[in-house]
């Protein structure tokens, strides 16, 4: 096992990871921007070294500066958390060309599943069903024109290198093909310096269900179950729930071997997320691979008592993964509110500030919160504007609702604006109680109908 | 299902009982002291009232003012927490002449345990065993100097209306037993009103254990494990863990089975608590029964998944207990620290006064924290010190353990002197991590030894 972890990245994710690790007992290096200095990550690592200014580009983001800070406190695993640096594949290089031990799989599998058509082409060939669309990169405009008739409208028009909702345009009709086209191209170039674009049959309407996968560096992978985090806004997700209560046994059954199976073609190493569509039919299609711990992890962890960010540690650290299939059981509902600093009654605009008064929900069985506040707190500008993650556990789907509720009734936040009424008056909408949402749900029902009234 | 209840109490459990009430969807009201008004459980109920002044006799112990408050909001349902109202068996009678129910036992079942000599005689009868001392009350010192005779020395001197450790006397020989019998009849006089006394047999060394009890008004009896605890300081519970991991799997059994027989003998509804002490030859003996629910329940929530505070309010309810002892099932290890607001550097005095900064431990899989505390919190001097509890959830017994030191670690209270660093210091000593202790380790080998530095 490792002495010492140096965790490159900041905010609830960071904190997680250090905790992950004291429970461990490894010791952790926090890296921090200069806006980041009174952050609570860098107060819960043993160690804590600067890394650059403000703007993420030039500290979390800033490859030699990170591994500098690895290599002078002598951390023999960099963790990378999620954002950032966590599917670079360069820099998941870098760490294996230093010695340094990446928590995440290879670089060459992060490279693979980075290129979205790339994967496309690895998951036809393993028999994963994927998205019907473009077979390759879709080169120009006039191209995407003859593909797209093929295909038919609506359509959605993706980045090969996206990824954080980023390139993504849905074209309804021929007319609007080469604007869309011309804008995602400029927003990917602009985003990850990459042009490179494909076409996918739209799904609608769909569910997106995602299955949490171990591997380990033996060539053992489980699954530790699905979520359905179709409750998006621009393609972000706003809530999350384990398990993916729509689904009959029987396609719960065959997502689950299916994702296994995509896992198994890449020969994947730690934790990752194969995301699917799910259509009406029950016709199911992939959609991504997530090379990384992600946001919504929390809720998998809660139904089925597994801790995944220590099994990362463990699985990096050439430990075999111990658990089989049949370990994996589940228990009751779990349900994820991401907290944002943002004003939903103004377009969902960052809110950073002080906070001025912090109460955060507690108590009773079946609550957690991962979070990186306190009272007195100032939030910076800079980076995403996730502040915590709420996350309940019933013994039953209502359970986890109304403890929910609960929790967001009692959470105090002042000095800063957040999205705890909207995220409030989601879970208490009729449609998300009974669970009868799709993917559209919120952006096209939900949102033209709220007000923070 | 009740629309509204009252809840009879303060701090963190008063905190705790309204949020399951709200997961019900319940109505609560909270009472409060003049001191109290701006405690959290007055901030988090649907209504407040005032019921009197700091002194708890002339507030949380004062039944017509509690029924009164009852009476005046409609609330059909009083909830005692513990402490306080909560084994008062006049006050549970007060509540029945008044329809309004009492969550808990029946008044009858509380006077029948709340004497200890008559508690003694029912289990004795039932043959459940109980630890060999007086076969009733014991009068006068020369009855006393009689039965110690037989029983033989050291010995405890209890009051048969004891608990919370008050009227309690250990007597190493017949010296000191007239000394001891004076005081200890005085002490129990002043706090309960009843002077009488009895004796018991010193069991030792021992581990103290005890069974968690839920029992319906249809006679449907269950037990959700037992609890280990056994690291005490003045006979008041300091850390307690579930399951008690020093039991073999058939002294368990036969301890769950007594409990279960224990509680039927009375016809003991809602939940409940049969203490134990187990010898080293794994005899195990009665010692009495806590008609309410206890301080350390949450141990036992978390390995179990069941919400006991929703089940007392259900049962009380006069709904069925649906679960039968075979959907009980055990996963896992857990530990609670009971955070105080007390100096152990100067005989663990109170420590009341302003909360200036409080980042209280999160995150991850495993950790709750109930509490009632905010920064800015004044803690009033008039109360229990108890201000909090982290309560930690592992796989297994190092891991729940190594989870709470990670918790204590991170905690940070300012303003006021607690038990914190007391806790942590506690938990990683190499017994206690061994679980190689007995009732006596804390006062007799932990305590000497320690100091704060």
């Amino acid at each position: 096992m490792f002495d010492k972890i140096l965790i490159a990245n900041r905010g609830e994710i960071a904190t997680r990871i250090i905790r992950a690790c004291q429970e461990l007992e490894i010791k952790t290096v926090a890296v921090y921007s200069e806006a980041d200095k009174n952050a609570l990550h860098v107060a819960l690592a043993d160690e804590a070294i600067c890394i650059g200014s403000s703007k993420a580009s030039e500290s979390y983001l800033n490859m030699h500066n990170v591994l500098s800070a690895a290599i002078v406190t002598g951390a023999q695993a960099i963790h990378p958390g999620f954002g950032f640096l966590a599917e670079n594949s360069l820099f998941a290089e870098m760490c294996e060309e230093c010695q340094i031990t990446f928590i995440g799989p290879k670089s060459k599998t992060i490279e693979e599943m980075g290129n979205k058509i790339n994967a496309r082409k690895i998951m036809l060939d393993a028999k994963v069903p994927v998205i019907p669309g473009s077979d390759g990169a879709v080169d120009s405009i006039e191209d995407a024109m003859k593909i797209a008739k093929k295909i038919g409208y609506p359509l959605m028009l993706k980045a090969a290198a996206g990824g954080g909702g980023k390139g993504i345009r849905k074209v309804l009709n021929a007319k609007e093909l080469p604007h869309h086209f011309s804008s995602a191209q400029q927003e990917s170039l602009a985003a990850f310096g990459s042009g490179e674009m494909y076409i996918e049959k739209i799904i609608y309407p769909a569910k997106h269900i995602e299955v949490q996968i171990l591997g380990d560096q033996f060539g053992h992978v489980i699954h530790l179950g699905e979520r359905d985090c179709s409750l998006q806004r621009n393609n972000q997700k706003v809530l999350e729930e384990a398990p993916g209560f729509s689904l009959s046994d029987d396609l719960r059954t065959r997502i689950g071997d299916t994702a296994i199976k995509a896992a198994k073609a890449v020969s994947y190493e730690n934790a990752g997320t194969i995301e699917f569509l799910v259509d009406e039919a029950n016709n199911f299609y992939f959609m991504e691979m997530n090379t990384r711990i992600q946001v919504e992890h929390p809720v998998t962890e809660m139904i089925t008592g597994i801790d995944i960010v220590k099994w990362q540690i463990k699985i990096a650290a050439r430990q075999k993964l111990t658990l089989t299939q049949s370990d994996v059981s589940f228990s009751g509902h779990a349900i994820e509110c991401r907290l944002n600093a943002e004003n939903p009654a103004f377009n969902f605009a960052p809110s950073p500030g002080k906070i001025t008064s912090l109460i955060l929900p507690s108590g009773g069985l079946g609550l957690r919160v991962d979070s990186a506040m306190y009272q007195d707190y100032t939030i910076p500008p800079f980076y995403d504007s996730m502040i915590a993650k709420i996350i309940t556990h019933g013994q039953t789907r209502e359970e986890a609702l109304l403890k929910m509720k609960r929790a967001l009734l009692e959470l105090v936040v002042e000095g800063v604006t957040t999205n705890q009424m909207f995220q409030l008056d989601l879970l208490t909408h009729p449609l998300v109680i009974e669970g009868s949402y799709d993917t559209s749900f919120l952006q096209k029902e939900f949102l033209p109908n709220w007000s923070q009234d």
